[in-house]
């Protein structure tokens, strides 16, 4: 008994179009070891739609992508100039895949097409952290309020099951603490430097060499990533109603050499850490550099790790860490939520 | 809009007292978060049971059991030579948790109380391991039937949600190697024996004085508790039918001081690991001593710690460690399973 699940997507970056080749690979499995046959109706980008109800050809779409087109030129489907709302306005699906990219000024594209599937009992899978980092209580009722799923476990931390661990796993317990390596590039950036003994300016231009960092990096280096995923952690895992403007925020720019081999010699390591400390009914929340014992759970995390620990009442110190050196995992991490929609949780 | 979820505890041991007591601590603020009401309504041990449809006072049923006493000598609900089994027919309830102790040779008294249960439509939440071990399709079908949940997120690593990153985390891509330590025991033997330079006998005598090793080891340091645990994460993650001949198992007796240094000199440690590597379309399982790397992420687990590690096709590599000194995250475990089937999954 098999159920064929109608997957609209928004956004054909490096995640959208990371998620179209793992499904490519993974629906087979999937379809028999959940009974769940996945395909692709709809894929919107910057040049206007895809559409198909039979499903896209989703070779034909990651080929499309690869050779730097856009979904509207996509024969027969494409659909130039239309928007990713009036795109999921115009078809059936069960769900809505938002992977555009983060806009932190105003949530769009992926803002309003995100309030409207929910809102008309779509179900929404998020790799784009704008919408909750804008609007996470809104959308949250919106979706109970029509019994709509909303899921999100691929905004913090790549791969890593961070939403999953802090909402489920410690479920029934009190966390008292959350410290986050949850930026991939700031980790490389101050690991870089800490292993080659190499100073800020040279490991970012090796960071951007090795395609971690932006040509404009800001967005890391500046913390504003992190913090964007602390906001995501406070509001879901602490049930703490959450804004950007709540926490200090600091970068790694002013993160020197000097710095990092004192700290050694201490016998401790300076990371790029998202915090957030319990202080009488309330959290502190803080991103930014924080010095650490060399035996602290994210003190070992290597180049290409992000990771997390919770420390709880009951249920002990539990950390987790991923290794993950590329988009694809993120990709993964939509997948699972689509899956686990149907098929777990 | 509160929901009574009415309890039924077999086993009160360790594991379930001290369910208990983590449920007098956490029931208002679950109360307060998940809109649950908890009760233990029947409560079964060696004595016999309790049985109260209002309620046991969770604190008078702890202080009967630390002035070492049994349930049957609860003052009125008490009802000495009553079996486990008997409890459960002979009242309603929501959830059974089965925290009797692992009994490998038939699964009793949990096995025959776990099929009850779950056949009659009642949810089931395991801290014991052998009817998982040695009944897994059939309880797993069994729960299917009659629409009941089954849950054991702490039958793996304590507190740690092993089964959980295992199944749901990892949901959509696949497992291509598992590594853990599961048992707690034979890592602190291990742990301490490195870094205090001492031989086996000694490290053990040490576990046993801190409380971490029986005083009859065997189960732990034969392999036997890691095996159990690996056989329950074949089935679930891996779903992969498995019992426990499947498996090759060695336990740690034979490890020596000399053996660690030598493994230190070359750079590597050696660990009591749970392995699961995949050989063609199965995969090979394995419970014994592995020298490892010491940068691998189970390589610089610590006295208190087990952890796994999951190698995905398409998700990095995920590992996940958890820290802790006692009992107590186990109880958490359950508690979250049960909060679980309410409020999230």
């Amino acid at each position: 008994m098999v159920q064929n699940i109608q997957i609209a997507v928004i956004g054909l970056g490096n995640i959208g179009r990371n998620l179209l080749e793992v499904l490519l690979h993974r629906r087979k499995p999937i379809a028999k070891q959940y009974g769940l046959c996945l395909s692709v109706v709809a894929a919107a980008d910057s040049s206007g739609a895809a559409l198909d109800p039979a499903g896209l050809d989703l070779e034909r779409l990651v080929e499309i992508k690869r050779s730097r087109q856009g979904a509207a030129s996509y024969p027969g489907a494409g659909r130039p100039g239309v928007s990713a709302l009036e795109m999921i306005r115009s078809t059936e699906y069960d769900v809505l895949v938002d992977a555009s990219p983060t806009n932190m000024v105003d949530g769009e594209p992926g803002l309003g097409s995100v309030r409207h599937a929910l809102g008309t009992g779509h179900h929404v899978v998020m790799a784009d952290k704008g919408p909750l980092v804008l609007a996470f209580a809104e959308l949250v009722r919106t979706a109970e309020q029509a019994g709509s799923r909303l899921l999100y476990s691929g905004t913090v931390a790549g791969g890593l099951p961070t939403v999953n661990i802090g909402v489920r796993d410690l479920a029934g317990s009190a966390v008292t603490r959350v410290e986050g390596i949850f930026n991939g590039t700031t980790n490389y950036i101050l690991s870089r430097m800490d292993s080659e003994q190499i100073e800020y300016t040279e490991a970012l231009a090796g960071a951007q060499a090795a395609g971690i960092a932006e040509p404009d990096p800001t967005l890391d280096v500046d913390g504003w990533d992190a913090a964007n995923k602390l906001v995501i952690i406070a509001n879901s895992v602490l049930r703490r109603p959450t804004q950007l403007a709540d926490l200090q925020v600091e970068g790694i720019r002013n993160v020197t050499l000097q710095d990092l081999r004192e700290a050694r010699e201490a016998g401790k390591v300076i990371k790029p850490l998202a915090l957030a400390e319990r202080q009488g009914d309330d959290y502190r929340l803080y991103v930014g550099p924080v010095t650490l014992d060399a035996d602290h759970p994210m003190a070992r995390t290597g180049l290409w790790d992000m990771g997390v620990v919770y420390h709880t009442d009951y249920m002990g110190v539990i950390s987790a860490v991923i290794e993950e050196k590329g988009p694809v995992p993120t990709s993964a991490a939509v997948l699972r939520d689509i899956v686990n929609i149907y098929a777990g949780c």
